[in-house]
């Protein structure tokens, strides 16, 4: 059986004890912008209940326009009023760099991409750039209550980037 | 205490029963494309276990320039080799519009956005615009294995869109 119709087996034994729907707005109105990466089941480690705070993923936890969009019609729209950022320990985004990634794609395909793929050397100092790219946005009403954490897949544990 | 530090109250709790590191590279070569909905657990619907799959989150679920930045990392760093696209009912997407959301937007801050909201009105329609934006990506190496899904909040159950 594929991966995809494995999942699809354990939805239909997740909805026997589902009990929904819950409300649109999330309850806790909090934001929160990871990585992506497998090991980050955000919900368990944060000990997050279903209906609770957005959850925005991305390859980093980098804020991007994406990001800016998706946080504006969190807070504009649906009443977010915090935002959690979470990068973590052996990060794939540590192991490139953007000018070695593009040229690749670009020996590979015929085209460079037009974007940046926004590696980074430093866990902190991202968490810290993406703060600061938050509180830079025109378009985000609610940009003081912004904690940022870097979670160690060795030990399961956030610390707070400072 | 504030929701976030309730958060971290429950990581430690997280930590003192996690048995890691596992590998980067997702062990299940899948990524998973969702809405950033607050009621979407997305481990606990897809009976992910951590490490299987990238998670990427963004308001709608929408195939979206970062998500493409996203998935090229996935598929070319990483391994991954298919795509989940999970758009869900009850969508925040579905109840405004993008001309609406921007004009707002520009009232308040004076400034207009130059990004789309990605705003939608048909749920299915709009996977299959996922599916359709990541097939004519030139930067994705692996697009045969794209398959859509709809979740709803009233039941917990995925539906495949075709």
């Amino acid at each position: 059986m594929s991966a995809t119709d494995e999942y699809l087996v354990n939805n239909e034994a997740y909805a026997t004890t589902f009990s929904g729907p819950l409300a649109l707005p999330p309850a806790r109105k909090l934001a929160v912008v990871a990585c992506m990466d497998a090991r980050m089941d955000i919900y368990s480690i944060l000990g997050l209940r279903a209906g609770d705070a957005h959850v925005l993923r991305n390859a980093g936890g980098v804020v991007s326009e994406d990001t800016i969009r998706s946080l504006a019609i969190s807070q504009r729209l649906l009443g977010t009023r915090k935002i959690m950022l979470i990068h973590h320990t052996d990060c794939g985004m540590l192991t490139f760099t953007d000018d070695v990634f593009k040229r690749e794609i670009e020996e590979d395909t015929g085209l460079r991409p037009w974007w940046a793929p926004e590696a980074f050397p430093d866990l902190d100092e991202d968490v810290r750039q993406s703060t600061r790219r938050i509180r830079s946005s025109p378009f985000l009403p609610h940009t003081d209550a912004v904690r940022g954490f870097v979670f160690d897949v060795a030990t399961g544990l956030l610390t707070e980037v400072k």
